[in-house]
């Protein structure tokens, strides 16, 4: 039996991912499922997608399966698919694996599960997850040929995602907040490589403009390199740049979230 | 070994659910426990109990541990139940466990388990999930004859839970919302049927009264249905009809919540 | 295999938990990790502290991976610990292990885990969950020896931590809030023998004074012994004085949390 890993939008106040698991549970007694995430933002696909491909590499080879899905009920496939190097996936085509899909060499076998077998039956318009996806998982746990799914549909139909990407200029990075985390540390869509290739150098102090404010901070490994209420830049778990505020929270402080633009200059004081 | 499924108010910021999780595997290792939600809005019972209901259909056959306790330490009973198709149920006696039971044939056995021989000495005033019920789930999943677990009593003694229900008039629903969503969906004490008897076709333009405020909704399958922005009235994956906003919160949007009264009436514009 | 527990700071709306997780599985497949709590007040290595330790007598024998980290990346160490009773931690050293610690008996075997051979490579200087202490505790639920995760240190070099304790005087107890739970109880820095030893009996008004407000409460065995909207001070399940309100929350209606002065004394109206 593979194990299953399971990220979603669905949040810890309601029912949703217990009764996920339940299906889970039903179908293929005593199968391992790991919960990735699933206080996301409600129905931010890019977030869900940035987080599925930042976990992919520490978590096991299996099926994963991946509920974000602001067009449930609608015309939009419901997708299993098995990338090359033998990870599979279960979740709604809007771009949300496509991150991590990419991650694993691409995508071998794409299946349309629409009217899959292993539906359950009625299938609702707006619980997928419960219904179709999760059901499905369980199957490719079980080692199911994913072809038994449902319908083959050609790998290039699937939704793509892309990612915003920071333009680099001398001494300037210019980007937006891809995500903020619990901590209030800002996520950039620049990584280490370009704030070194606009001739940051570490220690240094940077101006960051966000929003409306702008903040002195120091380029650095770890928030607690600078001292207590000061910004840092730093390059994340995930080989982002992220702007913290050791002891606080960044995102807090400079009422900053997703989307808000960011500029990276020398500081002048 | 049974699985167990646990839902409770203990939320996710202190260590309670962990904890019972600890008893549960120090008494039944290897037990499977899957947790259905334990970010319900804290001491509400009929939310819990909905959720519990709503889940059930889709949990595994065992024991289901389900702790919403406002009571805790007064005189109101701590039960396990046998339902008449084999699905146990341990949790305090407020009507919590009712919907749940009614869908389950009703109520074989009934234990009163006040004095059960598998608490866990002292037994604290305010945990009971960690001392009494804990570890007589977990007794049963071990597969312990229930009649063991504590003193039996008659299973007519046992507190129902009425639910609300809307009343339908002629082109119009009058009732109120039960429980309120993660993504701001309101749930109503209305179902599908209820909407279609009192006159109203899929599509149609309704006017929906909730709290001091008014909403245009469209009757419709699901929330992408309708454009971003604009509310929809639909049938939910529990069969009762919620109202939603694409891509909003109708609940931030119309400050409504539990037991705001509801109106639905044809749309004049 | 032993099995694993698992508390942190690092809440459900990021991946973070999941991945710690993935590292587990992938290392130790099919070892069974209890989640302890990962939604405690970031950085609050205080809360985390005591969560742990009111948790432990509940938990299975096994190793206890716990991980508040606020100084993460800097020189502070990482641990591995084998107390004489047999429990094993990993986590860092700032004091989080500490009340866990000496509850077991104390340290037998201190190990610096920051060049252990079982950490993944390149340690990231944030997220040492991921890269060094899951890791090491999937070795140890393995039974590796804890002598070959890394190299030895004293005992004696284990950063304690010092919990407040309340003042005791005649008819007075003056002390602090420790934490806040979800219910908004206030969890004090007294035990039920201090305020007994302040000559405060069952069921006798007290005047809790708590930030710059006063409250009548009544010394009780539950929230539930006082009539709706009434304050209680009760032993809670940790054996510590908390303050609640009976069907509402202490800290919102006493705008009180953490580290709030308290002072205990007899109700004159």
């Amino acid at each position: 039996m593979l194990p299953i890993t399971f990220l979603s939008d669905y949040g810890h106040r309601d029912e949703y991912v217990g009764v996920c698991h339940g299906v889970i549970e039903r179908i293929a007694p005593g199968a391992a499922v790991i919960d990735v995430v699933h206080g996301l933002p409600p129905h931010d696909v890019r977030s869900a997608a940035l987080a599925l491909r930042n976990a992919l590499p520490y978590l096991p080879r299996g099926v994963h399966l991946a509920v974000v899905d602001p067009k449930v009920g609608t015309p939009r496939r419901p997708l299993a698919l098995r990338c090359h190097d033998g990870h599979q996936f279960v979740g709604p085509d809007n771009g949300l694996l496509w991150p991590a899909v990419e991650r694993c060499g691409g995508i071998d076998v794409a299946i349309d599960i629409t009217n899959s077998p292993y539906r359950l039956e009625p299938v609702s318009a707006t619980f997928h997850g419960r219904d179709l996806f999760a059901p499905v998982a369980a199957r490719l746990a079980l080692e199911t040929p994913i072809e038994s799914t449902g319908s083959p549909i050609s790998p290039e139909m699937v939704a793509r995602l892309d990612l915003p990407r920071a333009r680099v200029g001398k001494r300037q990075v210019v980007g937006l907040v891809l995500t903020v985390d619990r901590f209030g540390n800002l996520q950039l869509d620049a990584d280490g490589e370009q704030v070194r290739e606009a001739g940051f150098r570490p220690g240094e102090a940077i101006e960051v403009r966000v929003g409306g404010k702008r903040v002195r901070a120091t380029l650095a490994r770890t928030f607690a390199d600078v001292p207590v209420g000061d910004a840092v830049l730093f390059e994340d778990s995930s080989r982002a740049i992220a702007l913290a505020l050791n002891g606080g929270s960044a995102a807090e402080s400079l009422s900053a979230g997703p989307d808000a633009e960011v500029e990276l200059t020398p500081w002048d004081g």
